[in-house]
């Protein structure tokens, strides 16, 4: 069977296409700039030429359009035909309490979708465009929708309700769902396979970091407490988002500058963390960069980075009663070095212990990077949330036959 | 010397006469209701009967003048004339970053309390009012004002800054300060005396939980870090307050239910915490009463709380590389064997074991919980805040001459 996987934001598409024979990448590419001006698609057959083409694409419709017609590309293409994609999987940012597991794309999943659009205004409406322009453009393809918030949903009561008003969970399901789900949950099952240890015996806390980021506590592997809250903004201190914060200061500051409700949502996602303290980047390579040249923001914006994320680490520790497992992942934790030298040095009193020519090895590959006598296990797994959604895909559309 | 210690509310006022030649606490009490109807002033002589008198009491000046005649009163009374009162020590909530310590009440001393009345708007008009009211019935007598936020002065710049626009700390000094800190220097303090341990060489996380409650991460004496952060908002699940919550759901309740700034301030920390989650009290009395007995809402609302207060310490472990003791004070540190029995429980992971008997003991005195072989040493230290503030006013006044 291939499967293709997309990811529509509000205006881009990521698409990759798998043969799940032997869950190889057939091609992937990416749509940007849908709805402005001049549009770019960018394609890659595997093994073949990357192609770039600049057009007009107004919405969704025409992008999948493209998208398709590029697949099937005499000179660009993978496939013959379009009939040989037997399903479409979509990556969906929030699925609030509906969906603790993927699932195939129907009627009562597409109300649902919708429902949800208020919990997450930027994110579910731009998947759901992606659903409906694969509709169109597909008709009568199985399609199954993968959610960035189901690994979490198995977090108890106590780790997801907010110490404030029932009334506030019960009217508008305000609670803590996470994000970054189908990473979490991938890396922590690489990484029990590359121990060779049955992930149901193992605590292991994942830290998915790039320009977002969040930690989980995955204990017997299920998802028991996670860094991101309602929405994205809550935990680590991030590329251009605050993270954790006195709430107090949500109002305060909303006084003091006359900010709207959507002001301060945007000072705080937009114009925060690493970008705010750094004064120049939201990028870790451009910050670590800076600190290697002596720049005082910089330095300030690494340790502020690095003590919250090891304070996090900490406290999933105290959450689980122990770790034997840590796990990087990510554009942030698969690639910088020294965010990984510097968060483990100071873990030491858990027996955390690096060997320092392991960690800094590049490679594509699950390694470990802690040393034999390490206590706890410290790995590197890059995180692959299209392969997820496609075998989740194949798995339910097989199913459904 | 004699001096009398004031803690100031904005309608209370709680007050402590010391011996200072053996440190004996002569007589205590307190006004309340202070602009009400009917104000209630409670008195008790050490050694002698608790007298309780209501009258009207319409601001801090006659509260103060009514607590020194009843410190001269021939029955009640516990020195022979005002005079004898030396000095006078009051607590302080905020003192931003300008006061470091405990200092002489002078001009730019006030005009520096009045600055940061914006910081404080519920707590340092009040500690202002019992000020002038000394200065009015006590003239001459040198004051000395303790700061909450003094000893976590020495938190680092990574510790203390949120990762926010810079204009935010620059204009309006947006940081943590935290508080309870006068509470904090004392029981890590008498934790090391009482260890024979100098306090240089300990990391202690001590737990000041009350009603309000926070903990801190005391590295060689000095505090690196601590829960409350610009308000006493932030950090752990408080009777009313929230505590720690996604900063996105400020506007996103603002937003769904017209909540004013001062409205959104007044959910979070008079109608979240305990209160909200148990649906019965604050009291963590009450909460552990409805657990006995089986209630949902309240095994839920003790569960949150312990399962926060434990990743609290476990984020403190994280903060210092390890931890050598933990210190519960305050009303429900000292009190609530089960608070200390349940998040000690799941702190094994650390070598913490603690001794049931040892928690069971109810004492006014410090004392280890822990067992001999336990790795981080456990305490129950009762807090004396009203103590530390006659010792620096003590000092200082003696300092002057």
């Amino acid at each position: 069977m291939k499967v293709l996987v997309i990811n529509s934001g509000s205006s881009s598409l990521k698409y990759q296409l798998y043969d799940m024979r032997d869950e190889s990448v057939l091609a992937k590419g990416l749509v940007e700039r849908i709805g402005m001006d001049s549009s770019i698609l960018n394609h890659k057959p595997t093994g073949g030429q990357e192609v770039t083409e600049v057009k007009e694409i107004l919405e969704h419709n025409t992008a999948i359009r493209k998208v398709l017609s590029m697949l099937i590309d005499p000179e660009h293409g993978v496939i013959k035909s379009i009939d040989e994609i037997q399903a479409v999987g979509h990556r969906v940012v929030h699925g609030g309490e509906s969906f603790k597991a993927s699932a195939l794309v129907d009627d009562p999943a597409k109300t649902e979708i919708r429902r949800l659009f208020d919990l997450a205004p930027l994110h579910n409406p731009a998947a759901m465009m992606g659903i409906t322009a694969t509709e169109i453009n597909m008709p009568g393809v199985p399609q199954v929708v993968a959610f960035d918030t189901a690994f979490h949903q198995a977090m108890p009561e106590k780790a997801y309700l907010y110490a404030i008003p029932k009334v506030l969970y019960n009217k508008y399901k305000v609670r803590r769902y996470g994000a970054h789900g189908t990473s979490h949950e991938y890396v922590s099952q690489v990484a029990a396979e590359f121990l060779g240890q049955a992930i149901e015996d193992l605590k292991i806390i994942t830290c998915h970091i790039g320009n977002g980021g969040s930690l989980t506590a995955v204990q017997g592997g299920h998802s028991i407490d996670t860094s991101m809250g309602m929405t994205p903004l809550e935990g680590l201190m991030m590329g251009t988002r605050s993270g954790d914060l006195d709430p107090a200061i949500v109002p305060f500051v909303m006084n003091k500058e006359e900010l709207t409700v959507n002001e301060v949502n945007s000072m705080l996602n937009k114009h925060s963390g690493l970008l705010a303290i750094s004064g120049i980047s939201s990028d870790m390579r451009e910050i670590t960069d800076g600190m290697a040249n002596g720049d005082a923001n910089c330095i300030l914006a690494f340790e502020m980075y690095e003590y919250r994320l090891r304070k996090y680490i900490g406290s999933y520790a105290a959450a689980m009663n122990g770790v034997d497992v840590i796990v990087f992942t990510a554009g942030i934790g698969e690639n910088s070095v020294v965010v990984r030298e510097k968060v483990c040095e100071n873990l030491t009193y858990l027996g955390v212990e690096i060997d320092d020519a392991l960690n800094a090895i590049r490679s594509g590959e699950p390694r470990l990077i802690s040393t034999n006598q390490s206590k706890v296990k410290v790995l590197v797994v890059p995180t692959n949330e299209e392969l997820v959604i496609a075998r989740d895909t194949y798995r339910i559309v097989s199913e459904m036959k």
